[in-house]
């Protein structure tokens, strides 16, 4: 049973009342409540000493989920640096919508990361373009979400090692929405879906996603990482 | 200068009022025309002797295009190999639209290369989703055709090498509508607009894509392709 | 349990005392005593009727892999094509050492797969270079064999997906000798050993490779691979 | 006419007898000759102000080579950052040798960079992998260098876009050591050879790869990068 932890920056649901009724314990609660059917799930939030990932914590996490938007800048290199170790070493990063701009994203990924968006609560239907992909087991066709935000390319990101979702917005944008990456052992999954103003992550299909995901970056056990002098 | 050669089916033009008045000269004939202003061009259809395509004619190609759409099957097997041997050997290859389906590309591919279509005249954005790239060289952030057909995922093809267009269609699909291979030494570029009965050939951002994708696959004098025993 | 077919050609144990010598019951009969351990594992060969591939057994099949040298035109066109589809809706295929050559590895890569080779029992040593990958579990950081005929670079394949093992030669070669491919549903695996005068499949480690690259290649759930016309 | 900049940490030859002897004017000075023929050269070194890559530099800049080994921390994050910035926009970057442990080449590529090393003059091979790539034009099957530090697998790289050289080492060693990679509009080669103490630079091969390899990595046009809010 794989440790996964969900870390949130949790802002906007205590700044934010319209957040704060969506998510009334937080989008890190809502994510870990469906993922603990089948994962030892804990949480961590920005304000927690370490941001609530000292070395323990990240040690025994196998799969680590970001949620972020606000305060990417108080996120103290020190704890990205350390996720950044454990990415390597094979854990799994699963960075969820504005996520995109976190540190460790964009550390992973050695890009800017940028992106277009915009507020305008037009549908979104998440295309299945990589049917064969575990991260898909179950999803139909495409997910269609009724309201949110658009994020547009060009999205800045290296080409992705497995490109699974491409999203159509109604008002005439596409984005790249479900990117598998490796870096290191670790399996990097960016998800799109996840404005904080509407509960996204009550829905079943995007939650079949995310446990799928879990499964996915769980490390495997692999070869040795020897580096340095071989004499 | 390279030596193109454009080969078209050339069934549609001849059976169709409607697609004879859009290509009264077939379609390879306006292609060949823009192609001519910086490139030596000949073109060669379905109905000619060895298609066309003699040894002669395809030694000397450095960049082959190719639209087909009624008529796969009849293109002679012999034919696709002398094709699909240059093609390793370094020649270009452009498939466009309906050509998916093309011997040629199911062949250089290894897969179906099927995908899902409707004929709805509505409106397609080609988003360019690889801004760095040369075949999107004085292209804007997008092309915008008015009225095409539309082609959807999943679109059963091998995880492009570089991914450059990703189309948005009015009726709520999405398609990688501009996908880059190498397979050998040769560089193939797939490009989806293209339906028959609408003048997409005659639009000049269309026709800049297919400038710089010919340049693109032109091919370069490379490292030697030495293969077998090697006492 | 995942449904595994070891195929084989079966001549050279039936041809060559040296041969038979090192494998009395075949190369498949070999394969399929470690695999048994945790797999529900039959074997087909070339001269059983349809290559011991009806599509009863094929659509059992979840791995499917495939040792072939001296026969491969004898491998008919039709039971290519059987495999082909089944591969493409998912199915997986381990294709070993001369294996390369043949139609149905050809025809998914869509190259020559041709290569450069010598009979000079020098060592071998098959380098991890992706050693966060499933197949190398519990491998070390190189596997060793002691003779081996060489294989060389170049290698004519597409750029692997994921390049997992590169093999040095005593003689003074480089070989691509892991690699990972997805072709529409379906994860293939090519690894170089096997030379059939040499006990490769008795060594414990090529054994773990293929039992790790089975589970890796078992299909799993997905989504809809729906194609045509989308009304 | 491309602009290249030669950076240069420009350490080893003004601390070392036997460097200075190989090396007199320093290694940028040795690149910058051979690169004059077809290219407008500058070199910059460690020690000048912001180690000679000011802002005007930096923009005018098609080209930048990096050689280092001693000093990467020296290195200002300033000067990084404007680098990085610039290899977005478009610059290419070639990195030679043990500038794999730059601050530039593990940023834009996220991993450690690591791999394991021997100083034991032994032979290398760098064995072509990739002959229908332009920065192996002119070149044959392998480049042989009779004395060379070996530097081996694993190197915590990310996946190349494209693997254009393996080397063999005649201690027993492979290595991915020509290795092309898009990071934003910049295109990026890591170059493997390039040990102080042997006059590699000298070779007429390694310096056909290199201006290959300038070739390759000078901007085009491309599309807008265009970012941010979406109104």
């Amino acid at each position: 049973m794989a440790h996964v932890t969900v870390w949130n920056e949790y802002r906007h649901e205590q700044q934010s009342d319209e957040v704060a009724e969506v998510y009334p314990d937080g989008i890190h609660s809502t994510i870990a409540d469906f993922l603990s059917d089948d994962h030892d799930v804990t949480t961590a939030t920005l304000e927690e000493p370490e941001h609530g990932l000292p070395e323990a914590v990240i040690e025994e996490t196998d799969v680590l989920l970001w949620w972020a938007h606000l305060a990417h800048d108080e996120v103290e290199d020190a704890i990205v640096e350390r996720v950044h170790e454990r990415v390597l070493e094979g854990m799994g990063l699963i960075v969820l919508h504005s996520g995109h701009y976190s540190k460790i994203f964009k550390r992973l990924l050695g890009t800017t990361c940028s992106l277009q968006w915009r507020e305008d609560d037009g549908t979104e239907r998440l295309w299945v373009v990589d049917p064969g992909h575990p991260i898909v087991d179950g999803i139909g066709e495409y997910i269609e979400l009724p309201e949110t935000e658009m994020y547009g390319e060009p999205f800045d990101i290296p080409e992705p090692d497995r490109l699974v979702f491409t999203s159509w917005f109604e008002g005439g944008e596409v984005f790249r929405s479900g990117c598998c990456y490796r870096r290191g052992s670790g399996k990097i999954f960016y998800f799109r879906p996840g404005h904080e103003t509407i509960p996204i992550y009550e829905n079943p299909e995007i939650q079949r996603v995310l446990e799928n995901a879990v499964d996915w970056a769980t490390p495997n056990e692999g070869a040795p990482r020897t580096f340095g002098n071989r004499e």
